[in-house]
Formats: structure tokens, sequence, C-alpha cells
């Protein structure tokens, strides 16, 4: 079957392809994995952050001046913009539509508890069945991978994993009704995972010049053709999202760069930095807007969430003690939640969710009676307690005046002057619920056992909430049992200390801070975000502590809830640091699994679609033979680039000789090989090739990576990592050791000027600086940072 | 000279060591260095972050078990610790002392105005000058690298170069009593880049167990030999600097992230987070301990520094124009700022202190004289204007009660019921000014024409300032030349928008956070820090667009103000991203100028001693030869390596053959190679060889680094870049291009777990679970977190 002249010409030691597929090397995974690539949902496919430097792309950047560099670059800096845009409103339409949903739900139960409390239930219950069902309808028929909170897939796609579906046009809209269906119906979850899904598939619409498939894509954005460009945007996307759910700027930015990328430069930094102002600037404008009450319930309260600025203001020595108790709480209950969740979802995965999508929906459903039933049910066990006589200028009434926001909620109480404490967090809106909780002045406002109950409840209702077939953030519910026993700690030390002004809001803002440090183990970012939200400054170096005790004592246990998540729905992210035992291996022995499949320079093209069809590889590496026959390796050739050719054919040719690529123009644009973002892009079962197509051949010189990275075959597989992952590659020959060395490239080769003359000092050169350092260095370096700088 | 057998087993072509050191072809610079070489003052070194896996290191890891990693990373924390509480300690020191002149300074001169002015003015002139002059003398004469910031060399550091005498004992303590003396004596410099350089210095002189120079050291923590891990440790001094500055923890995490360092990893952020969460603790405490009045004037104000939270706590659309006017005035007064003071200091380094340091103590003085005479005359000229009747409960007392704190300060005025309003910013200590014109609540207390004489003065002085033989920080210059003609603008937009409740405070506190962008070009951290130091979130918006206002246009001009300087005292920053004009070029036109001169694996003593004299390269390729007579290049020796076999002579041999490297023992620690911190170290003359020590040979294979990374020779010199920059590599093969492919890594390859079973999915698999996700897994990656993430 194969041409005589390919047989001779490559060493044959370590070829395989030679043989037809059904050779017996193929291991069973193998062909489970060919079906399952065959049948289209496409597993999950490493993407391109190299740049391949093929002969289309030397063309495009040989006659691109200057100016078009300025022209890419001001175009990022319109789409961060765009991205800010986008997600400020799009969360604005998620608070605004939640907060009314919750406002009028609250106001109509009132009204009606007025005659009868049953009557009032059931009405109560009705209304978050409905909006929990409309989620979960929507979820499982329009846009699966819209459920849950979606950064595990986008920490995989930063990591350059490509999850099918993930950035769809249909997930982002999935996720945006679908979260307010969920958070508007009173489930255990929060807003803000899913406005940073929102975020990332806003940006990556808008990196792909919107979406193919619902025709709203035009030529014009087109630009943004390589996944290293995407995920820029998608990194602005999802500091936007932080930013827009806690009105939190530079909180965003930090969650970012802490928790949701794998790789930072300061250029990304100003540009996410530039997306999170306009986000903050655009919810503050609609915020301004509604002030006059044109858009109900929402934006009532200031710019601040949970203005806690008036609490403790200053923290006592003896206050660390009870400060590390909460922070060993937080970590024991953070480690707690990751494991229970990671045991309910793989246990929803396995059994539940495997029958099909009605079974999902009358879960969800389920699951949003039970919630209803205990936030309804358990104060009415509870006894009202009378109002605390009201302390002149705070500004809290007792009771809430009915319909109204506030604290001192009057549920099932006898006299007018009495408040329900544990209707006061359960049943209320979640921002109402911290609020509370934050507050200052309001001494056991709470009993010790309302809040123990209102944890144990909450605490289980998260936990089985958590992985439904609906949107879910894990943020507002982590601060909710955060600030809960936070507060419990604070209710003993200010016993404890009587003389010391302590504020039980203080502490349930630790508490909330050790949660999230327990769970989501974030320290920086999630310091950042407590300190936006409750404007308080002072308490810093307390949250500071209380954060990095929960993530050392969450840490003894296991992974950060996303990285279980991930490591969960198998997806196989590359952390920063190489395993402990590589250092005892070498890059021969970790590319034992695979056989190397090479590709001569000029190939048949039935010999090429032999092979893409035998095996799953995504990478060949291409060889030819010097004039004095040795044989050389010129590159790297992709699976997807073979299959654009292969259906374009533009480039079969009948000599069997190579071409030379110069002579004859380019047919392709460098855009051509760019794969859509949706994983699908061609697959080998496409391509139609008639017998003669079969007997040409193609030059695949023009076509391939000249130069991938390499490694030599006795290198520690540390350092081998350490190139695979700084770089984001995809992949990494390994070669023999090098006969010669031709150069030896130290810092001072790379210091080269724009004239070749090299600028920077002899590198032994003491620190008093030459008398060379001409003026026109300065004046041409001050007129090219403008582009250097900015340079995408 | 050379024997036969060296003679033919090396490819001659490329090969120029054979030649005696005088042959013509080294160039006029090499000889200059080699003489800068031989007179100790040693130019710019590369630092090695390559972990060089030789013999002895390998056999250091082999009998490093769990146990000693987890010791390892204890001992890290406990550094963090350390340096925590040294920084936040000589912080403390620097500020107790600077406030405590401070006051003194203007309580006696006050005293003395009563009876008269001329008197005051000599008085006050004369402590000035005794303290500048103290200050440069030590500079001078005990450390001469702590002049100036110092930022600028830790950039370097940190970016892979070790420029002598940065992070000595002499340069610590130098700092330390050089800036109380600079920043006592009134000049318009801040103690902000200074406290970083020390927090700096604190950290690395840790990392080496003490100062050897002042037998100060001690055995137990020689653990940190590489200089690697005291990359990290000088990373957390710097945050710890600006921390205890400013008392802006999250601030100094953030300024060494985007300003300093040029490696970032989530560990590093987690350490460099402990570290500034201690200063923070230590500097409330110390200051907790002065509220008592025993430390003078220290620790009058409350934690935050300029709390102006009482200001305007909201912002209109319209105020968005004056807000981007600001921007650009910071942009261009910045952008002048960075440039002029490169005029002034280039024009210092080639003209003035060349003529020794006599000179440079002059100039400080002169300097010091003019400062005085314009801050102490200049206010005379003004006539005073009445006190505004003062607000209720602003608790603003006009004028300000002499020898106290606060606004409105009472100089040269006929009557007790005004005040000078230029001496309320000139004739003040630095904190005081700026928080007068921070101030809230204070309408028109500065009139157009002061605020702009002390804006030109200010700024003049400072540039002047700049480059002088003092520690000198210029984030406080930059914040009073930013604020007032913040205020200026201010006042116009008062007038303008009348109906609208806007503080002048308020664009100060912009105009601040404007020149800081203009000039320093840092957005996140800037940010950041100017919400801690006025703990005003409400505003976080507005300074987040004018930080990048000031930026985009400050850019337009030339780089930020840490650049230019490093660039200025010829320290070869590799920036982060490769020039713009590396795309053209390939690896090998890169390193055409320097020779390579490699080392067969077996050489004679003699020859060695040859090489290191003849030229002053720092890595040598070591080449042997297969059985079938091929060559083959087994690593690459250091320098410093090769010199330390030289002194220690153990590994003399008499056979020519090579030695097997298990049999012997290994004489040599991985300790023994390390580099003290000064870039003194051994130097070729330093090594004294008896005539039959030249006759013997050494066998190099134990001693190298069997696996540097390589590049094939064609690769585009982009490429290059990243690779050398992303990994801080010292040295890079160039290689011929590999005959053939022995395997192909792709992400699946290093996924696999400790027990070598790839646990991640079969990356073709689909998202849905495999049912092998085993117990074990979970339980076993449950176990192994704690080492593997707290993994230094």
């Amino acid at each position: 079957m194969l041409s005589n002249h390919l047989q001779n010409g490559i060493e044959s030691d370590n070829l395989l392809w030679s043989r037809v597929p059904e050779s017996d090397d193929t291991s069973t995974d193998d062909i489970t994995l060919l079906n399952s690539h065959r049948d289209g949902d496409g597993g999950v496919n490493s993407l391109d952050y190299e740049v391949i430097e093929n002969y289309a792309y030397r063309e495009e950047q040989a006659h691109r001046g200057k100016l078009y560099v300025g022209y890419y670059v001001a175009v990022k800096w319109f789409f961060s913009l765009l991205i800010g845009i986008g997600t400020g409103l799009a969360a604005v339409f998620i608070n605004l539509s939640v907060e009314n949903f919750a406002g009028w739900k609250f106001a109509l139960t009132f009204a009606i508890i007025q005659k009868s409390y049953f009557a009032g239930f059931i009405v109560y219950l009705l209304i978050n069945l409905v909006l929990v069902f409309s989620s979960a309808y929507i979820i499982t028929q329009f846009a699966p991978a819209a459920a849950g909170s979606g950064i595990p897939e986008i920490k995989g796609y930063l990591n350059g994993i490509d999850i099918p579906g993930t950035l769809l046009f249909r997930t982002l809209i999935g996720k945006i009704f679908g979260s307010i269906g969920s958070v508007g119906g009173g489930l255990a979850l929060g807003k803000e995972g899913p406005l940073v899904h929102t975020g990332a598939c806003i940006a990556s619409l808008l990196g792909q010049g919107g979406s193919t498939k619902y025709h709203l894509n035009s030529r014009w954005p087109q630009l943004f053709k390589s996944d290293r460009d995407r995920r820029d945007l998608v990194t602005c996307g999802c500091a936007a999202g932080v930013a827009a759910a806690f009105r939190a700027p530079v909180g965003g930015v930090l969650f970012a760069l802490e928790e949701v990328t794998s790789w930072w430069r300061s250029q990304l930094m100003w540009r996410v930095f530039f997306t999170s102002a306009i986000v903050a600037v655009v919810v503050r404008t609609a915020m301004g807007w509604c002030k006059s009450g044109i858009c109900g319930h929402f934006g009532g309260g200031g710019f601040i969430i949970w203005d806690v600025s008036d609490g403790q203001d200053d923290y006592y020595f003896k206050e660390l003690l009870p400060m590390a108790v909460i922070g060993v709480i937080g970590g024991l209950l953070g480690a707690l939640f990751n494991q229970l969740t990671l045991y309910m979802t793989s246990w929803r995965r396995n059994s539940l969710h495997k029958k099909g999508n009605r079974v999902k929906i009358i879960e969800a459903c389920i699951i949003s009676c039970i919630t209803s039933a205990i936030s309804f049910g358990l104060p009415l066990l509870r006894k009202c307690s009378p109002c605390p006589e009201s302390v002149p200028d705070s500004g809290i009434e007792c009771p809430r005046p009915p319909g109204m926001y506030g604290n001192y909620v009057n549920f099932f109480c006898k006299t007018d002057n009495e408040y329900n404490d544990l209707a006061t967090i359960f049943f209320n809106t979640q921002d109402d619920a911290i609020r509370n909780l934050f507050s200052a002045k309001t001494m056991r406002e709470f009993s010790a056992q309302s809040l123990l109950t209102f944890l144990a409840m909450f605490y289980t209702l998260a936990v089985v909430t958590f992985g439904t077939a609906v949107p879910a953030g894990q943020f507002v519910p982590g601060i909710m049992i955060g600030s809960t026993y936070g507060r419990l700690v604070g209710m003993f030390v200010v016993r404890f200390y009587k003389k010391l002004n302590i504020e039980e809001g203080t502490y349930a803002l630790l508490g909330a801070a050790s949660f999230l440090g327990g769970s989501m183990r974030m320290t920086v970012s999630l310091c950042v975000i407590m300190v936006e939200i409750t404007n308080n400054l002072k308490l810093l170096p307390l949250i500071m502590l209380v954060l990095l005790i929960s993530k050392a004592v969450g840490d003894a246990f296991n992974e950060g809830l996303y990285e279980v998540q991930a490591r969960l729905k198998g997806i196989p992210l590359l952390e920063s640091r190489p395993k402990y035992h590589m250092r005892q291996m070498i890059a021969k022995e970790a590319c034992q699994s695979q056989k190397v499949i090479s590709l001569p320079r000029v190939i048949r093209v039935a010999d090429v679609a032999s092979i893409l069809g035998s095996n799953k590889h995504n990478g060949f590496p291409v060889i030819d033979h010097t004039r004095s026959g040795e044989t050389l390796v010129i590159g790297l050739v992709l699976r997807s680039h073979l299959l654009v050719l292969l259906q374009s054919k533009v480039d079969f040719q009948h000599s069997p000789l190579p071409c030379d690529p110069s002579a004859r123009n380019i047919r392709h644009s460098f855009s051509e090989f760019a794969k859509p973002v949706s994983s699908k892009g061609l697959c080998i079962e496409d391509i139609h090739l008639t017998s003669d197509d079969l007997e040409m051949y193609i030059d695949l010189a023009p076509f391939l990576n000249p130069s991938p990275y390499v490694v030599p075959e006795d290198m520690s597989l540390t350092k081998v990592y350490n190139l695979f992952r700084q770089l984001g590659l995809r992949h990494l020959f390994v070669v023999p050791r090098p006969s010669r060395v031709i150069g030896l490239i130290t810092r001072k080769d790379l210091l080269i000027e724009e004239n070749g003359e090299s600028s920077a000092v002899e590198l032994q050169q003491s620190t008093s600086v030459r008398g060379r350092y001409s003026e026109t260095a300065t004046r041409m370096d001050a007129a090219r940072p403008l582009l250097d700088d900015l340079l995408g």
C-alpha cells in the first residue's frame, strides 16, 4: 500500500505507521477514544499557545508594518472596553431581575401571611419552584455546559485545555437566564461563579467575532485567530465577572491572577485592570440611574454591598487568639465542604445524572421544595424575642416595616414590638441576610441557638445544591456560612472581654473570610474582595492572618474547591510546579507510551489520510534528507493543519519532488489555519478524496512549524516540565544529545537593540555608565516605547 | 603548550582557545573588561537561576527524604516571618527618628521665631545641614551602594543580574542611617524607596546566614545556597518594605509583583502575603505601644497615614472630564520628571561625581541649604490670610497651636487669627503637608498662587535632589507634587460645578495618583496603595481611570522611572517581551559575537588555567567521544565551578582516562559550589598551581550540568528569547538541527502521578468521569498535598 520511496527513506526502527490501523498495538483505550472522537462530542483537546511560525505566518509578518501592530493593539484595548461594558450590563440585568423577583416574592408572601401562614407558604414554595424549574429546564435542554459555576472549565481553558461547549453563545444565554432562576428561586447558591462564566463567554464570543452558528458574526473582528489572544480576552472576562458581581474592581483583577490564569504578563494586568475599571463605572452609572427607584428593588443599597465601615475600627492584641480559632474552623469546614461536594457530585455523575435530563430537573425541583420548606418552616418553630431599645442614630428600626429591606424581621410574632431572629437570616434575600450578620451596634441580635440551626441547615443545603443542573456560585453561600460561625465566636468574645469595644459583626466578617479561604484557598484576591465589599480597611491585617491560617489548615486535607472539581470533571490541569517524583525521571521515559509517527517532507495524500485515520496524534515530526543523505528533522506539522490542506486540495502536486516555497504564491492566509472557538473543528471523516486525489503528493515544508522546542533525551523531567508549562507548549520534541555546539546564548546576546549595536553595557562592565551612552539612544528609545510597550 | 590528545580530538574550525591570550581577536572591550575584572570591583554578573543537576546535586537529592523537604519549606516560612519582623522594626526605627528629628527641629525653630526670624532661619538651616551632611558622609565613605532609592538595582537582582555591593550588610546600615539624615533633613525626597532596599538587604542577609565579613554568620541557616531561593526571599523583603513604609500590606505585595520581580509563582505570592501581614501587625503593635506618647512625636496619627474617609464619598458623571485632565497632567509631568532626572543623573555621573566623594558631600550640603532657604524664605513673602470660621465638628483649629501637628500654620502673621497658606505646605513635615493638601471641608484653604509657587519650587528641588549621594525615595515627593496640581484643578471644579458637593481634597488625591502613575507607570499596586493610605474606597474607579490615563500618556514619551534609571546605570534588564525586530533573526545570528570554547571531558589542569585566563566566558560546553568515535556534547561547566575545583585540588588525577564517577566517593558538598552573596567570588588570579599540579588531569563529568536547555540553530530569536527569559536561564546551547526524533512529549505525558499510572483521564476522553477514578487516587492525593503544595 505504501510506495517504496517512502519505505527506505525513513529509519524504520521506531516507525509504526506503516502497518494498517487494526494492528494489535493500539491499546484498548485508543479504540474507545476513537469511537468517542467519531461521535463528535470530541474529547478534551489541548489549545495551541505556541506561535506556529510557518510560511503563511512569516508572509503575513513580513508585510505587517508598525501601523498594523498599532491597529492590532488598539483593537485589543477596544475589545477590553467592550468586554467591560458587556459584562457590566449582563451583571446589572441579572442583579435587577434577581432582586426584583426576590422583592416581589417576599412582598407577596408577607401580604398573604397577614391572612394565613399556610397560604403564604404555598405561594412562597410555588414561586421558588417555578423559578428553579425554569432554570433547570433551560440548562438541561438548551445549554448543558452552563450548569454549575463554570470556573473549573474556564480554569482549564486558561491552562491550555479546550473543553467543548464551555464558551458557546448558547452557554452564555443559558448561564444568564439560568442564574436568574436559580438565585431568584432562593436556592443555597450565589450568582458570582455564573457571572465569571458569563464574562468569559462574552469575551470569547467577542474575540471570535460573534457566534457563527447564530450568524451573528462579522468579518471585521476576525482578528484574534490564535488561542493566545483569546486566552487574554477570556482572562479580562473573568476579572470583569467578579468586579461586576461584588463591585470589587481590584478584587476582580486579583481573582483572575491568583485563581484562574496560568500565565501572567504585565501588559495583560493593565488590560484586565482597564476592563474592571470600566465595569465599575458601568455598574455605578446603572445604580445611579436606578436611584430614582424606576428599577424596582434594584439599586437600593450604596455602591459598597455590605458597608460595615462604622463597625469596629481597631483591634486589640488579645483578639489574635479568637481570630486564629475562626481561621482553624474555616479551614476545617472549608476542607469538609470540598470533600462532601466531591462525593456528592461524583455520586450524581456516576448514578443519578446517567439517567438523563428529566431526572436532573426533578432533582432540582425537589431541592427547591426542601429549601423553601426549611427557610419558611424553621423560623416558625422559633419564638420571637423583644426588640432591643433602638440605639439613637444607628438608623436601625425594629421591627423592619413590612415589604421593606433591613434588619429585625417580624415573622410569626404575637406583638408588633418583637422580631424573629432566625427569620432575619433565613427568610430573607441573601444580601440582606449577610448585611444583618455583618451589622454593627446590634449586640446579641441573634441567639446562639438560631445561629447554630442556620449553620447546620444552610451548610447541608449548600452541599446538596452544589452540582445540581443549575448555574451555581459558591461565594455567597460561603460568606453566609462563614459569617454565621464568625458571629457565634464574636458573641463569646464580647462576653469574655467585657471592657473591650468589640463588635460581633467584625467577627462575622472574619468568619466569612475564613470559610472562603478554607474552601477556595485564595489569599490576596479574597482579602481585597473582602475589603472592597465591606469598606473596612482597618481589619485588613486580621483578614490576612485569618486567610493564611484557614488556607494552611485546609491544604492539610485536600486541594481547593475548583482544583477538586476540575480533577473530578477529568480536566487535566498542569499545575505550575512539577511533581516531586519527576526528579528521578528523564525525558525519554516520559514519552515511552506514544510511538512517534514521522512524515516525509513530500508525502502521498493517501498516506496522510491513512495516518490521520489510524491514530489520534495531533502532531507529526516531518523528516527530510540533506544532500549528503542524512536525515534531518525539519519541523512539526499539526493534524488540524493537515486536515485543512486535505480539504482545500489546492496544494496537491503530481511530482514527488519538493517544490520551492518562494516560487509559487501562497494560497492560504494564516487565519485559515485557526480553529473556531468550539473545539469541534475538522476531523478525518469530513474529508472526501477521489482516487486520483489519493495518488497526488503534498509538500509539507511551507505548512509546518519549522522550529518547535527540543529537549535532549536525558534531561530530567522536572526541567522538561518547567519548559513545557512555562511556555504553554502543546508538543515538545525529545531528540538525541547534540553532537556539537554551534554557539552559546547569554543575556548579553539578547540585549541587542534595533540598530544591531548592543546598547546594553558589556556585561562585565563596572556599573559606571559608559560615555558612549549616546544622545541618540535615548531619543530613539523615546520614539519607540509607544508601540513596543503597548505591543499586545 | 597543548597536548596532542587535545588537538585532534576537537573539531578545530570554531575553536579559538588554543591560541595564547594576546591574540588579536579579543576586541578592545575585552581588554578593558579584563582589567576591570582583575581589579576586583567585578562588573555586572548574571545570576544562576537554573538548577545545575550535577553529580553532587543528584547525590544530595537522592538521600533527601520527604522530611527534609518539609524542614526546608518550614525554614522558608520561618525566614519570611523573620523578614517581616526585621523590616517592620527597621521601618519603625526610621519613622521614629525621622518624625522626632523633624518634630524637635520645628518646635525649636518656632520657639526662636517668636524672638527673631533670622535666628530661627539660621538654626533651621544648620539642623538640616548637619543631618544631610551626616547622611552624605555615611553614604560616600561607608556604603556607596546605598545612594538613591536602590529599587533599580533590586529590580536588576530579581531579573537575574548581580550588581556588586547592592545587598551587603554595609549597604543596609548605610541605608537606614542615611535615610534618617536625608529625610529628617527636610530634603525633597521620601523614605519609601530606601525602605524597600532595606527590606531586600535584610532578606538577602538572612538568606545567606548573616554577613561573613562581620563574622555575624551562623552555620545553621546556610540552607539557601542557590540564587533561586535568595531571589524569593528578596522579593518578600521588597514587599515588606512598601508595607512598612505606607502601612499598606496588600499594596506591598502588588508592588513586588508589578514593579520589582520578573518571575511570579503562586507559592511565592502566599509567602510574600504572609510577610507583609506580619509587617502590618508589627507596625500596628509598635504604634499601639507608642500611643502613650513615650516615643515622642511618633505614632501620633492613626494607622491610616492620610485618612480622608470623611471626604467626598461619591462622584458624578460630570467629574470624569476634570479627572481625565488630571490624568493627562500627571502623565506629562511624570514623563518630564523621568527625562529631567535622567539628564541630571547622567550629567552628574559623567562630570561631577567623577571628581570623588568630597564633591558629592559638598553638593548634598549645597542642595540642603537651598531647600532650607526656599522652604523658610518663600512663605515670608506670602501675606497671611484670615482663618475661615471653623466648621463645627470638623476638628480643625485655625491657627494650629504652636509646636503641634496640623493644618493652618501661623507663620510671620501679624494677628493670631491668621494663617500662612504657603507655610502650611512648605514649612511643615512632609506627612503633614500631604495631610493638609488631602484635607476635606477646607474650601479654598490654599490660594492658587501659593499652590503654583509650591509646585514649581518643589518640582525643581525634587529633580535636583534626585541622584545626590543620599538615600532617596520618590513616592512622597511624587504625592506632594501630584496633590498640589490636583488641588488646583479641584479648586476650579468646585467653582465650576457650584451645586455639586465636591471636595478639593479628593482631587488632590487623584492628582497624587496621576503623578505616580505618570512617573512610575504602575497601575494595580499604586491603586491599592492609594486606597490603603487614604482609606477611601469609594473613589477607587476614579483612581483606576486616572492611573490608566497618566500611564498611557507617560508611555508615549519614555519608560518608567525605575526602567530609565536601570538603563542609565547600565543594568541590562531583560524585559518580559522580546524586541520587535527579533522576529526576523534566528538563534545562530545572535551568538555570532562570542566564539564558543569547548572543553574535553578529561582535561589537563594547565589547559583549564590558560582557558580561564584567556577569556571571560562563564560557561564552557564539555565534549566527549562515544565508542564509535563521534563527538557528543555531555554538558556545560561553569567558570565558578572550575575555579572551585582548581582551588580544592582534590579531584586532580594522573591518568588522562575518564574515571567512573560512582566508584570514588564525592569530596564536594553541593553548597561548596554556591556563590557568596556579593558577586566577588573566586577569580583565576587567586589560584596558585605548582608545576606538577599543571601536569595532572581533571575529569569534568561529575561537575558539569548534564542537560542544559538547547535550541536548534534556525529557531526564531523571539522563541529563543521567550525560552531564555521565562525560565530565567544564564546559558543556552545553540545546536544543529536534530537528525531524528526519539519521542514527542504532550500534556498527557506530564500528568503521570506518583505511582506511574496516569491518573489524568485519557486526553481524548469525553468529559464524563471515568469509573476508574478510584477511591485510592483521592485519598492518596489528600495525604500528599501538604508537602507537594507547600514545596518551596
